[in-house]
């Protein structure tokens, strides 16, 4: 018995116990981790005990510290490096959209993206789907093209937040990931590092979002900005529906024509709506407008002149994606054959087991089941009907997106929404609010 | 994600959510960690979600066969194969008593015995101090024995429940250990392993004991029970109290002298009683007599009549141990000088710090500071008072049985006792009950 091995033991004793972890408990069991001096089995007996035991606000902002010091850490001037988070859901793609329209306001946005996770699509795989767009950029780059222009959208980087890394691996194994003050560490320990000085959340709830529940979305939702504000970064969390995919498109390049159009002032309304909405409170809080009703009008007027598209337009020229996909989406890679979806009854479309939608793109390739799997950009499903719609029988419900030999695979999956995903009922059917709550 | 993995995974969030583990469940969880498919950092996390969201009756004796089922099993025939198993405690050599007191009225004795633990001692390291002694026996060689003989004491060995010993040492590292699901499988597990048809339990309680307060004492000796139960073993447990050492010797030389003189009829009353009162009930469900009463009459014949004495001789003959040292304790290892610990003012003995009295003697040498340390079976310590005694000033309160070149760290021990260890009162202090409870 080492005097080190005591101490570990004697603060995993004292989490599990109930007790509070200091911030100096955190940064030496964190550091001890990270330089492997205490090996994974202590870690993910910790994380276990930190999960079933939780975490408060002041231990969540020490091992939020304790991460972010694990790495680099950029610095602006101004008070104007704004980002967005979103938590995941089925067809997210808003930022692509409110990143532009910020940036066109005077917001440096510097968005750290992630890859796809679980049965949620990643932003940084998105992008992908136009060619050329590098999304690995050092540190270095990523500050100069901030600090040139107001927006730069990377993947994660092996200098920001190392320890977060490290321990998500393990959560990922040990069935820690859906504690939210672990959750709120993880986040906010990328978010700092990257930078902002402020950070808009979209937490999204329901049945295709981690948090199927308002109450524990609400939860995150106050956890990240009770965490924000110790570390003396503004903040603002929408809880918003995640019951049926975001706009229309599902899919890497399906989802990126859906953004452009959307720029062009074509997309659908819940899209365009949030985009704005979230944009806007970046531009509030960045201290462009002095009220969130003027930073919306700003956001409304930079989308509709046209000045947001120039933005995602000098995006893709800087980071060396086909800017001409802009005019031509032929250039995005496109499944060659298509099968439509049918409704079986008349009715009023109910609901959508939406977590479901994001399986069935991972079964026809649209994400990975392995960690080295090679996402196919070009398969996808585009749905014609949302929640609240009228349906007859045998009108379209959504079309999937496929190769010529995926033929009998989309059949498959065109009964499982038929069957499961897709719910039709005989009474009128309420539209979902797409904003829920506010929480600042 | 394997479906290996993904099946890892989900067994550990069931339990972290508070689920049920099914008997398959948990055999194929431990079957995976014992043959190197579960890593330990997944198995931690179990450990910890069993540890905090607790283990049922069923889940327990899953969790029990599983690492019964991990090795090797002694089947013996006849229904008189009775063990004891002793939480652990200090001063507590009451098996050298009842083994023999049991084996003399006929009960098979399948003694397989652990080391020191923490701040107390263990029955194979103070058998040790007997020159010759073997415990370290192969399976075989311990069933040829005890169908011989009535009584074997031997270590662990590698072939009884080896997920018992990798789960442990996990456990031991990861703050996991003071869970009594846990706790019994662990100590279940191996005397079922080793062919005993009934068992009985001492659970200590106290300021010496793992299990602070009589109400976890209890729920541990009923989960045993219960457990036993499930396995078709009669089982009695006795909740003993562990707020002074047992009898007035510790140390392993010391002990050893203290358990032969008891065998002499010549012991402290408390280790006495103890020995008897667990010997008989071993005799009572080994069938040998009809009813307890009649158990503890034949428990004391065998002790006064000489034959438990002359069972113990036979041990010592049959395992190698220096048979001579019964009548000349010169014969073991003793420390050459001694430092008397004074009473600093008169009253009553009210209590000792119990667990410090087991790691003063760690100090001196007698236990291990690291699993490599040599035990030292020379050193100890002699008690003259117990709880309820009343003190003069100035009269010897205990003795320190020490090296000649520990002169100084004897005088600094000797004033922990009379700071930290021992309490007198002004006020009269009742003798606590050593049986408090009897759980069947």
């Amino acid at each position: 018995m080492t005097s080190e091995k005591f101490q570990v033991y004697t603060l995993i004793d004292k989490k599990k116990s109930g007790g509070k972890l200091s911030r100096d408990e955190i940064k030496w069991f964190i550091q001890g981790f990270t330089t492997n001096t205490i090996p994974d089995y202590q870690m993910s007996a910790m994380l276990m005990a930190m999960f079933l035991k939780g975490m408060d606000v002041a231990e969540t902002a020490y091992l939020t510290d304790a991460m972010l010091e694990s790495g680099e850490q950029v610095k602006f001037p101004g008070k104007n490096v704004i980002d967005k988070h979103s938590t995941g859901g089925i067809g997210d793609k808003a930022s692509f959209i409110l990143a532009p329209i910020a940036a066109a306001a005077g917001v440096k946005v510097p968005m750290i993206a992630g890859r796809a996770l679980g049965h949620t699509g990643g932003t940084i795989d998105k992008i992908e789907a136009i060619k050329g767009f590098k999304t690995a950029l050092d540190l270095k780059t990523f500050k100069e093209k901030l600090l040139k222009d107001n927006l730069v959208l990377m993947g994660q980087t092996p200098e920001i937040a190392p320890a977060d890394r490290l321990i998500y691996a393990l959560r990922d194994v040990t069935a820690t990931i859906d504690s939210i003050p672990l959750i709120t560490a993880s986040i906010m320990s990328k978010k700092l590092a990257e930078g902002a000085n402020g950070i808009v959340f979209d937490i999204k709830t329901g049945t295709g979002a981690f948090m199927r529940d308002t109450k524990s979305a609400r939860a995150l939702g106050k956890s990240l900005i009770a965490t924000s504000k110790r570390f003396k970064k503004k903040a603002v969390a929408l809880i918003t529906d995640m019951n049926q995919p975001l706009g229309n498109a599902v899919g890497h390049s399906n989802e990126i024509i859906e953004s452009i159009e959307t720029l062009k002032g074509n997309g659908p309304k819940d899209l365009t709506d949030l985009s704005v909405s979230l944009a806007a409170h970046m531009i509030h809080i960045a201290g462009l407008e002095r009220s969130y009703p003027r930073a919306e009008q700003r956001a409304w007027k930079v989308l509709n002149d046209g000045t947001a598209l120039e933005e995602f337009r000098k995006l893709l020229v800087s980071q060396g994606g086909l800017e001409a996909v802009i005019n031509d989406y032929s250039l995005l890679p496109q499944a060659e054959d298509k099968t439509m979806v049918i409704a079986p009854k008349s009715g009023h479309l109910k609901m959508f087991q939406n977590e479901k939608v994001g399986l069935l793109l991972i079964d026809l390739g649209g994400g990975r089941k392995t960690k080295t799997d090679v996402i196919d950009h070009s398969v996808g499903f585009y749905f014609h009907k949302k929640i609240g719609d009228q349906i007859k029988k045998g009108e379209p419900l959504m079309t999937i997106h496929h190769h010529a030999h995926q033929k009998k695979l989309a059949q498959e999956i065109a009964i499982s929404f038929q069957k499961e995903v897709i719910t039709i009922s005989s009474l009128k059917v309420k539209k979902p609010r797409l904003i829920m709550e506010e929480l600042t």
